[in-house]
């Protein structure tokens, strides 16, 4: 199983539009994305602070897809890689940190 | 319901053991935290790339615990502090990013 990590890192005077991003940007990727067999789930999040009592999180949002496997992530995104990048513009001008992660342990 | 993630940046000529990580630390982990009834889940992760095909991870490692609230894992972690970060210099000398996540989507 692979798990799809983008992050946005929270930088001071960036932009970042949580209403755009929550309920039309990641719809439209979910549905898009979701429709792949290769999907198996997905989580949306919002960084709310770090370990220190009352600190900032290193990450504004982040975003988790799970998938069968690389490959089939890529067979889903390839296709809709212009309309989900292009969109990224409308809510934020954080450049993402993106990763691809082997799941060792999921319970 | 809370996401709480452990994220071990990638740094160069840093220590990492997986194998005590994965075949130790982390079921210790899992086991003393999900004794708590606001643990729901779990995932271990190993970076194996970035976007740009070949690059290297941003992190060597991910671990995110999810619980009905911040309140439950902060319940579930205090009592364990001491072991858990206690037992952090056996596998790793890099100090990990941990970040609180209120979860927006899940599906």
């Amino acid at each position: 199983m692979t798990r799809i990590s983008i992050l946005y890192p929270n930088k001071k005077g960036s932009r970042f539009d949580f209403r755009y991003y929550v309920e039309t940007h990641m719809p439209m990727s979910i549905r898009l994305l979701s429709a792949h067999p290769g999907f198996r789930s997905v989580s949306v999040e919002r960084g709310v602070g770090g370990a220190a009592p009352g600190s900032e999180p290193a990450y504004l949002a982040m975003c988790h897809f799970l998938f069968a496997s690389i490959e089939d992530f890529m067979a889903a995104f390839m296709p809709n890689a212009d309309t989900l990048q292009g969109d990224i513009p409308r809510y934020t001008d954080i450049e993402p940190v993106i990763q691809f992660n082997e799941v060792l342990i999921s319970r």
